[in-house]
C-alpha cells in the first residue's frame, strides 16, 4: 500500500501554498492527514479548488498564502482556517465569521522568539553589531579607519506599540537591560508600565518605539510622519510586526535625511522586496522578517497546528481559536 | 595668554599614544592638565620619555599603548598609570607594585554597555540577524532563495566564564530570556547560580559560553581544544573579553569544520588583525573590539579617569585603584 492509499482515510487537509511550517513538518501532516496540495497540481488555484470544493473542510495558509473572499466562496464546505503563523491578517475574518468558519493560529508558541528578535535588532542598530560586522569583514579594521560610537541602552525610554504577547516579552527582557518602558494598546492593561492611549504622545515621550501590535485596518500606517517626528532625531524604530504598521516611504525619508537615529526592520510593506535607500545605510538593520524563525519555534507550531487539526476533526475545542464557531 | 602658558601651572600628564576616550573628550584634559604628547612629539618615544622622565608623575594608557618595565624604567618620577579601560593587563602590574607606583582603571562604567554587548552578539549569532541583514542587502530575499532557522536563546544553558561586574550584568539580563545560568570563577560567589570549578566541565554542561574574565597569565588560552570539544557541536561561544583568552587557532579549527556551530567575537588574538577564514563564516559575527564603545560609556569613561588624576594630584583616596599605594 503507498502513501496516496495510506492517506484515502485520513481527513483531507488543503493547501494551496505551503507554509515553512508545514514545508519543514511535511511528513507530520502527511502521516496524519490527506493533504491536498494545489501547489503540486497541474490545474490553476481555482480549478483546482473547485474540484475539491465539496470535501474540503479544512485549509492551511499563512501570510504569503491569504484567504481572500474568492476563496472562502469557492469553497462551500470549509469549516476551519488554519494559519501557521500569529499574524492573521492575511485571512477575510469577516467572510469566516459570516460563513460559520473557525479561524485557528499559532497563539502564543512564536512570541518568546520574536521578543527575542526586536531586543537583538535594537541592541544592533544602537551598539552597530552588524555595520560593525560588515566593517571587520570589509578590512577596514586592519586599515585603521575610525569607527563611530554606539549608543547606551540602559536608560532608555522605550515605548511598545502593542501590549500583547510579544509585546510584553519584549517589555520584560528590556526591563533586565534598565530601559523605563512605557506602552500604546487598545485597552490600558494591569501592568507597572504607564499607558499611552496616543502613539505620538508615546514617541514624543520615547527614543525608542518597538512594534508588536497586529496589523488591522486601525493600525495600517498608525506609524506616520507625524509619529516619526515626534520620535526625533534621536530616536530608533524597530518592527518586527508587520510592514504595513509603518508609513515606509515616510521612514525612508526620515532616515535618509537623519531625522531619527536608526530602525530595525524584520519586516517591509512590499516583502520581498525593500526600498533601496535602505540598503546603503549604516544606520539600520534589515532581516528578511525571520523574527520567529527558529526550529524551536517551527516545531512548536507545527504541533500546536497539528493539535487544533485533530481538535477540529474529532469535535473538540480548539486549542488556539481566533474565531471560534 | 595662549593654552599652552596657561597650562604651565597645571599638573602634567604623560600621554605615549591616546586612548580613544581621551581623543573624544580631550578638551576635558587639557583644560586640567599640562599635556605631554609623546605621539605629537618629533622625538622618539623614549627621548620623548628621558626628556620628560624627572617631572612626570602621572601617565595615561590604554590597551594599544602599553605599560611595559622598559617605560617604567624610563620615568623614575612616575607614581600613576591611568587605564582608560576596564582591562589593565597591557600593565606592568608587578613592576608598578615594586616601584609603589599606583594603578587605576575604569572601574565598573563600562560594564554595563559591555554586557549589552554580549547579549547582543548572542541573539546574532543564534538568530542569525547580521547574516540575515548580509542576506536582504545582497538582493537574496527578492531572488527566493531559502533562509536557514535560527535557534532559540530560551530555555538554554549559558555558562559564564568570569563573574565579575561584567559577568553578573550578562547574567541578569540573560535571566530575563529565560536561560539557565551556571559559572566558572577564581572563587565561588554568593549567587543563585550554579559553580564550576573547571571550565570544560561547565563547556560540557552548557551549550553557550560568554567569556567575561580578565586575561591573566592563568586565563591565556583557558579556552582550548578540550573546552571548546567539551562545549560541541551545538555550542556558541561569546568573547568580549580579551583575545588571548581563547586559543584562536583551535577556534577557528572548530568553527571551520562545524564542531561548534557559531561564534560572536568582539576581540581576537592579534588585533586588529582577523583569521582570514572567519571572514567567509555565515555563523560568525565580528566586531572591532567596540563592546564599551557607546557615547555614553566614554564620557563616563573620562569623568572618572579625571576623577582618579584629581584625586591623586590632591592626595586623596583613589576612586577606582587597580593598585593602591
Amino acid at each position: 500500500m503507498d502513501q496516496s492509499e495510506e492517506q484515502i482515510n485520513l481527513p483531507e487537509l488543503l493547501v494551496i501554498n505551503p507554509p515553512p511550517v508545514f514545508i519543514v513538518h511535511q511528513h507530520q501532516f502527511s502521516t496524519k492527514f490527506k493533504l491536498l496540495k494545489a501547489y503540486e497540481s497541474p490545474l490553476s488555484t481555482d480549478l483546482f479548488l473547485q474540484t475539491h470544493a465539496q470535501s474540503t473542510k479544512a485549509i492551511i495558509c499563512y501570510g504569503k498564502s491569504p484567504i481572500t473572499s474568492n476563496i472562502l466562496h469557492l469553497l462551500p464546505s470549509l469549516r476551519l482556517v488554519v494559519t501557521a503563523s500569529a499574524g492573521f491578517n492575511h485571512i477575510d475574518l469577516l467572510e469566516c465569521k459570516q460563513r460559520g468558519i473557525a479561524v485557528v493560529n499559532t497563539g502564543d508558541v512564536l512570541s518568546e522568539d520574536t521578543a527575542d528578535t526586536a531586543v537583538g535588532l535594537l541592541i544592533d542598530v544602537l551598539r552597530k553589531i552588524s555595520a560593525g560586522d560588515r566593517f571587520v569583514r570589509s578590512g577596514n579594521w586592519v586599515n585603521k579607519v575610525q569607527y563611530p560610537l554606539g549608543s547606551r541602552l540602559g536608560g532608555r525610554h522605550v515605548g511598545i506599540v502593542g501590549l500583547g504577547n510579544i509585546g510584553l516579552k519584549v517589555a520584560t527582557r528590556l526591563e533586565a537591560f534598565g530601559c523605563k518602558i512605557s506602552y500604546n494598546s487598545r485597552q490600558k492593561k494591569t501592568v507597572p508600565y504607564n499607558f499611552y492611549q496616543n502613539v505620538c504622545e508615546l514617541a514624543l515621550d520615547c527614543n525608542i518605539l518597538v512594534i508588536c501590535c497586529t496589523l488591522t485596518v486601525q493600525t495600517h500606517h498608525v506609524i506616520d510622519k507625524d509619529v516619526l517626528k515626534a520620535l526625533g532625531k534621536d530616536g530608533i524604530l524597530i518592527n518586527i510586526a508587520r510592514g504595513p504598521i509603518v508609513d515606509e516611504k515616510e521612514l525612508v525619508k526620515f532616515l535618509v535625511e537623519g531625522e531619527i537615529a536608526g530602525a530595525g526592520l524584520d519586516v517591509f510593506e512590499n516583502e520581498p522586496k525593500v526600498p533601496q535607500e535602505l540598503i546603503s545605510l549604516d544606520n539600520v538593520v534589515l532581516t528578511p522578517h525571520k523574527a520567529a524563525f527558529t526550529e524551536e519555534a517551527f516545531s512548536d507550531a507545527s504541533q500546536i497546528v497539528l493539535a487544533n487539526l485533530e481538535a477540529f476533526f474529532s469535535n473538540k475545542p480548539l486549542i488556539s481559536p481566533v474565531i471560534d464557531v
